[in-house]
C-alpha cells in the first residue's frame, strides 16, 4: 500500500466516556487505540499521529487554577504545552508495543509542536471557548479587569473565561517532522498546536486559544504531501438528517455535495462540521487525494474501501 | 570547529533564584539561556539539550495534589512528561528565535523521551528524592498503605513522599533524536527522561522515580558519538576545598584525578558530585573525548579553552 497517511483521533481515542478521568484510564484507552494504529502501520502505510487534548487541557488549567494559592497559574499555552507532553507519552508508549507486537520495528516519537495563528484572525473578535474553573460574577469581572480575560456567563452555571478558536496557518516544527516522516512514526500537531502569534521581530508568543485539531491535521496532511487525511471520530460514516427518521449514512461525498449538505446544515458546528470542512480543505488542496472519515475501530476497513465516509474533489 | 555537544543545562537556566516560580518568569530566564546556547551553536557546533526539571516537575505535582478533590491526581511519570512540554516549548521557541538572529537557520525541536531504568536497580530500595506537597503523619501512612508510597519525614517540617533516582539506561526515542540530529537542535531527555521499566513482554511502564539529568546527558552523549559533553550549572570552574581558605579552582582534570577527588569527598551528593560523576563515566567511555563543566555564561568561553574545568581521560 505505502500510503502516506495523517491520522487525527478524536476524544474517544484518549478517553472512555464512562470511565473515571485518570491517567491511568487514559492509559487504557490509549493501548486500544494503539492496536489500530498498529493495524493501519501493518498495511504498509507511513502514518503520523495527530490528537485532539480537550478533557485534558482543561483539567490541567483546573488543577493549575485551583491550586493557585499554593503555587502559580499556568498560562493556558503552557498548559498545552504539557497536555503534549502527557498525551504524546501515553501515544508513544503504546504505539510503539502496539507496532512491536506486530513485527514492525519503527521508532515513535511525540514532537512537541508550535502552531502559528494569525493575530488578526476573525475568531479573536469573538472568542466562543470556554476553558478552566467557573467563577462567580464578581471574580469574572475582577479577572477581567486584572488579566484583561475575556468572560462569559455560561447557562447559568456560573461565569467562564472564552477563548477564541483561531484557523492554524503554520506548523513551526514542520522540517523537523518532515525530516522523521519516512522512518518513524510522529505524534505531532497535539491539540491543534500550542497557539502561538509571530511579532514583528521574528519572534513568537503564545497565546490563549484553542485550535481545532482536525484542521490541524489538515495542514499537516497538506505540508507532508500526504495520500490521505484519515478523521477518527466515533461514527463509521458522516450521516445526513442526522438522528432523523430519513437519516442517510454517507459512504461517499464529492466537494460539491460537501458543500452542499454544510450549506443546508446538516453538520453541527464544534462537531461533524469542522471535521468535514477539514476534510473539503484538504481535497481542494489535493484534488486526486482523499480524506476519509470514519470510526476508530473501523479505519483499517475504511482503507480497504469497505466503510466509512470518503471525501474526494468530484 | 563542527564538534557535536550535547550540553545539560542547569537549574539556574531556567529559573531565577530571586523571581517568582512563574511560567512568565521561566521565559525570561530562558531568553537569555537561548542567547548563550545560540552563540555555542553560531562556533559551528552541532549541540543538543537536556535540561533538568526538579522544581517544574515539583510544582506540577504539587497543583495536582493540591486540586486532587476537584481532578484527579495525575502520577508523577506524567507530571515529568508535562514538565518536558512545558520547559521544552519555552527552549524551543527562544533558541529558534535566537539562532535567527545570530543568522543561523536550524529547526529546534522538543522530542518526548522516556528512560528506561532497571526495576533492581539499587536505588529502588532506599528512595531519597522527596516529592510532592507536606503531609501530617496520619495522611502520609494512609498514603503509604493506600498507595504504597514510600514517605519518610523531613527534617522537622511534616512527612512527604520519597522515590528512588535510579540510573538511565537507555533512551527510548534514541533513533528519532539521532536521524534529527545533524539538521536540528534536539531538545530531550527532559528532567533525565519520563522514568520508565521494561516489562517481561517488552511494554515499557511508567515509574516513580527521579532521574539524574547529567547522566541522562551522558548517555546522550555516548549514544549520538558527541564530542563533547558539557555541563552548566552556576560555577565557572570546579573547585576542591570549596569555601575554605584554600579554595583551588580547577582548569582540568584526569579521570584519575577526579576520582581521588571523589574519594576525598570533595564535592557534595546531589549537587557538583553527580556533574564530576558524569563527566568522568563520559571520558572513561570515551578516552579520546572530553567534558567541560562550567556555566551557562562561561560556555562558550570554555569551548575556547579560555575557562571551565576540562575532564579528560588523562
Amino acid at each position: 500500500m505505502n500510503e502516506k497517511i495523517v491520522i487525527a483521533l478524536g476524544g474517544n481515542a484518549l478517553q472512555s466516556g464512562n470511565a473515571a478521568a485518570t491517567a491511568e484510564a487514559q492509559l487504557e484507552v490509549v493501548k486500544m487505540t494503539a492496536e489500530k494504529i498498529a493495524e493501519i502501520s501493518s498495511k504498509g502505510c507511513e502514518i503520523a499521529v495527530v490528537h485532539g487534548n480537550g478533557p485534558q487541557v482543561g483539567r490541567i488549567l483546573l488543577a493549575s487554577e485551583t491550586a493557585k494559592d499554593i503555587t502559580p497559574p499556568m498560562p493556558f499555552d503552557v498548559c498545552g504545552a504539557m497536555s503534549q507532553g502527557y498525551i504524546g507519552y501515553h501515544l508513544q508508549q503504546c504505539i510503539k508495543y502496539a507496532l512491536n507486537k506486530a513485527n514492525r520495528n519503527i521508532p515513535v516519537v511525540t514532537v512537541a509542536t508550535q502552531m502559528v495563528v494569525e493575530k488578526n484572525d476573525p475568531a479573536f473578535k469573538n472568542p466562543t471557548k470556554p476553558i478552566g474553573p467557573f467563577y462567580s460574577r464578581e471574580e469574572a469581572e475582577r479577572l477581567a479587569a486584572e488579566k484583561g480575560y475575556i468572560v462569559k456567563e455560561d447557562s447559568g452555571r456560573g461565569w467562564r473565561r472564552v477563548v477564541a478558536s483561531p484557523m492554524p496557518r503554520k506548523i513551526v516544527e514542520i522540517s523537523a517532522i518532515k525530516k522523521l516522516w519516512d522512518s518513524t512514526v510522529v505524534i505531532s500537531c497535539g491539540g491543534g498546536g500550542i497557539p502561538v502569534t509571530e511579532n514583528s521581530d521574528g519572534s513568537l508568543s503564545g497565546v490563549a486559544a484553542v485550535i481545532d485539531k482536525d484542521f490541524a491535521a489538515e495542514l499537516l496532511a497538506e505540508q507532508v504531501g500526504a495520500d490521505i487525511l484519515l478523521i477518527l471520530t466515533e461514527v463509521e460514516k458522516v450521516a445526513v438528517n442526522f438522528n432523523k427518521p430519513d437519516q442517510r449514512n454517507l459512504s461517499s461525498m464529492s466537494l460539491h455535495e460537501a458543500a452542499g449538505y454544510c450549506e443546508e446544515g446538516q453538520f453541527p458546528p464544534g462537531s461533524m462540521l469542522p471535521k468535514v470542512e477539514a476534510a473539503m480543505k484538504f481535497v481542494r488542496a489535493n484534488p486526486d487525494k482523499k480524506a476519509i472519515i470514519t470510526s476508530l475501530d473501523k479505519a483499517a476497513e475504511a482503507l480497504d474501501g469497505k466503510t466509512g465516509t470518503v471525501i474526494t474533489f468530484s
